[in-house]
C-alpha cells in the first residue's frame, strides 16, 4: 500500500505509541504490518506485556529517537502524558486520539507546551472498549479520522498525522478543536447521555411495562450499555459545547411537554406535529452508506432461530442478485423465530419478494 | 391449528373489521386464512377494494349480524367508531386495536355506550403504516397483544379478543386502561419524542459536524423517522402519561446539566457516573431474544459490498454451527465494505473467529 510507505519513509526512527489500549495497540498492529518500527509504552507492564504478545509492537527502549508520538491514553491524563512526550522528545510530533480536543490543548497551552509540534486527533473508531487483546489493525478502516489544526500548526506536521489516518485506512477530517468538540457534543456524546437517561428510566419501572418493549426502545437505548468510567471522564472534558446542546434539548423538551398540558389547545397539535417533522428532517441528514442519502426498501422475513436459516437466506439473496445493502434482525419475545428485515435498492425488491417466496420463505412485510 | 379453530366455532356470524388499514387488512388476511368470515368496512372505497383484492375479506353487507367487531381506524375516530358499531350490532363483542387505551374508554362512558361489550386491545405490531397494499397475515406473530379488562368486562367476552390475539399468534398480555397507556408512554411513546428532539438537533447542524456520525447516532433517532401524522393523535390521546415521564426526564437531564457547570466539583462526577450507570442497569432488564436476558458476545467481521458476501458469511457459520443471535451491520462513509456485528453465545465465540478466519474472513474485533 503506497500511503503505509509514505510513512515509513518519512519516520526514520520508531513511532512511539504511550498507552497500549485499544486505541494505541490497534495503532500499533496496522503500523507493524506497515514495515513501520512501532515502540510501546504503558504504564501497566502487564498491558505493555499483551500488546508485544499479540503483536503490536515492542518495548519502548532508552535511546529510542521517535519522528512521531502517539498519545493513547484516557482522556483525564492525556495533556499530562503529551507535556512530558514533547519535552523527551524534542525532534518529535506528537499525537493524542483522544476524544475531546480543547481542554487538552488548553492545558497544554496554559504549561507553556511547545504547541508546534503537538496535533490533537480523534479517530471515530467505535468501540473503545476492550484493551490490548481487543485490538485490531483494522478498525480505523473507512471511518473519519479528525486532525485538529490550529495557528501554531506546521503544514509538514499536519501532513504527517494525516499520513498515520491514510495508513491505518481512515479518513482525515482537519477541524478546529473547537469545531470538533462542538460536533462530538452533538453527534456523539449528547446521544449517549439522551440514551442513558431514557434507558435509567427504565430501571425501576414495573416489569410488565417492559414487556411491551419493542425495537425502537432497544435501538434508542443501545448506547446506554457503554462504560461510566469512560464517559465520566469525556463528558467532563467537553462539559460547555454538550451543556449548550442539553440546553437546547431542553428547551424542545418543555415546549412539546407544554403542548401536552392542553393537547386540543390551538397550536399545541402543531407544536407536537413539528417535533417529529423536525425529527425526519434530522435523521434524513445523516449519513447513509457510501456516504449518500440514498433511500432504500425493507423486506421483513421470518427467520426460523436454527444454525444456517441465515447462512441459506444470504444465500439465495445472492442467487436472486439482491445486494443487501443493510440488516437489522428483530425478537419476538418468547418465540423461536426472529424477523430479518432487509434493506435493498426500490428496484430490487420485487425480485426478493417473488424469489424469496417461491423459495418457501415468509416475507412478514414490505415498506415503504 | 387449534386456536383458530376456537375463533371459528365461536364466530355464527362474520367477524367485522372497520378500518382496513394495515392493521385492519392483516387481521383480514390472518382470519380468512383460518377459513373465518370477515366483513370488511373503510370509509374510503379505495381503500376498501384494495383489501378486498389483496384477500383480506369481503365487503361488509346489509344484514351482517357479527359476533365480534374490530374497530381499526385512526386514535382520533376510535370512540366515535366503536360507539357507532355498539350500536349497530347490539349481540357483537367490539374491540379496538389503537395504541392508546384510557382515552377511548373514557369517551365512551362519558357518551354511556355499553361497556359491557367493550374491550379495547393493542397489538404491538412494529410498522403502523402502508395501507391495505402493506398489510400481511403475520405481522402480529410473536408479539404482546394488550388487552383491556376493566370491572365491567365479562370472562366470556375478554375470551374472545383473546382468542383473536392468539388466532393471529400473537401473545395476549391482560392489563387495564391505565397500566396500558403508562407502559406505552415509557416504552414507546416518550421514545419516539426523545429519539425525536435528538434527531431535531440535527436539522440545522454544519454538514462537517455529521460527518462524525457513528452507529450510536444512527440507532438513537433511528424510529424519528416516524410519521408526524400518526403520532399527533397518539401523543394527543396519551398526554397525561407521556408528560409524567417526559417530566422525569427533564429533572433527570437538568440533573445532567447542572453538574456539568462545574464537572470537576464534588459531585459532579459521580452524578455523571450515576447517570451512565443506571442506564446501563435500565438496559440490562430490557426482555432480549426468548423473552430472557441472556447475554451473548459481538463478532464484528469484514463483508464487502457485493451480492452473495453475506450468504457465504452466514453459510459458513452454520457450517461451524454457529448460531448468530443477532445481527447488525454498520457501514463506513465513503467505504465499499461493512462491517457485520454478529451476536452468538459466548462458548461459539472462539470457534465463529478461528472457523471464519481459517475461511479467510477478517475479523475487526470481538467484544466484550
Amino acid at each position: 500500500m503506497t500511503d503505509a510507505t509514505v510513512l515509513a519513509t518519512r519516520t526514520r526512527g520508531p513511532v512511539r505509541i504511550v498507552g497500549a489500549g485499544l486505541l494505541g495497540s490497534s495503532i500499533g498492529h496496522a503500523l507493524t504490518a506497515s514495515g513501520v518500527d512501532v515502540a510501546l509504552a504503558d504504564t501497566s507492564p502487564a498491558q505493555l506485556r499483551l500488546a508485544v504478545d499479540y503483536g503490536a509492537g515492542r518495548p519502548a527502549r532508552e535511546g529510542d529517537t521517535p519522528v512521531l508520538v502517539v498519545v493513547a491514553v484516557p482522556p483525564d491524563v492525556v495533556a499530562d502524558v503529551v507535556e512530558r512526550e514533547l519535552a523527551a522528545f524534542p525532534d518529535a510530533v506528537v499525537t493524542d486520539v483522544a476524544s475531546v480536543k480543547l481542554e487538552p490543548l488548553k492545558a497544554l497551552r496554559a504549561r507553556g507546551a511547545d504547541l508546534t509540534r503537538y496535533i490533537g486527533s480523534h479517530p471515530m473508531a467505535g468501540r473503545e472498549r476492550g484493551g490490548a487483546i481487543a485490538a485490531r489493525a483494522d478498525i480505523f478502516v473507512g471511518r473519519p479520522w479528525v486532525v485538529c489544526r490550529d495557528e501554531e500548526t506546521s503544514a509538514a506536521d499536519l501532513t504527517m498525522v494525516e499520513a498515520l489516518a491514510l495508513d491505518l485506512g481512515a479518513t482525515p477530517i482537519e477541524m478546529t478543536p473547537e469545531e470538533h468538540d462542538r460536533a462530538v457534543a452533538l453527534v456523539s456524546h449528547v446521544p449517549q447521555i439522551v440514551s442513558s437517561l431514557l434507558a435509567g428510566r427504565l430501571a425501576d419501572a414495573p416489569d410488565r411495562s417492559l414487556q411491551l418493549t419493542g425495537q425502537g426502545l432497544r435501538d434508542t437505548t443501545r448506547i446506554a450499555a457503554s462504560a461510566p468510567e469512560l464517559w465520566v471522564q469525556i463528558l467532563g472534558a467537553n462539559a460547555e459545547p454538550v451543556r449548550d446542546v442539553l440546553s437546547a434539548l431542553a428547551d424542545d423538551l418543555a415546549t412539546v411537554a407544554e403542548a401536552l398540558r392542553a393537547p386540543d389547545a390551538p397550536g399545541a397539535r402543531r407544536a407536537v406535529a413539528d417535533t417529529i417533522r423536525r425529527g425526519n428532517d434530522g435523521v434524513e441528514r445523516l449519513p447513509g452508506k457510501h456516504g449518500q442519502n440514498r433511500r432504500f426498501e425493507q423486506v421483513v422475513v421470518m427467520v426460523d432461530d436454527t444454525p444456517g436459516q441465515l447462512g441459506r437466506l444470504f444465500g439465495e439473496l445472492g442467487e436472486l442478485d439482491v445486494n443487501v445493502e443493510d440488516l437489522r434482525l428483530e425478537h419476538s419475545p418468547g418465540a423461536q423465530f426472529g424477523l430479518a428485515e432487509i434493506s435493498v435498492v426500490p428496484s430490487a425488491v420485487r425480485r426478493a419478494v417473488d424469489g424469496l417466496e417461491s423459495r418457501g420463505w415468509k416475507i412478514a412485510s414490505t415498506t415503504p
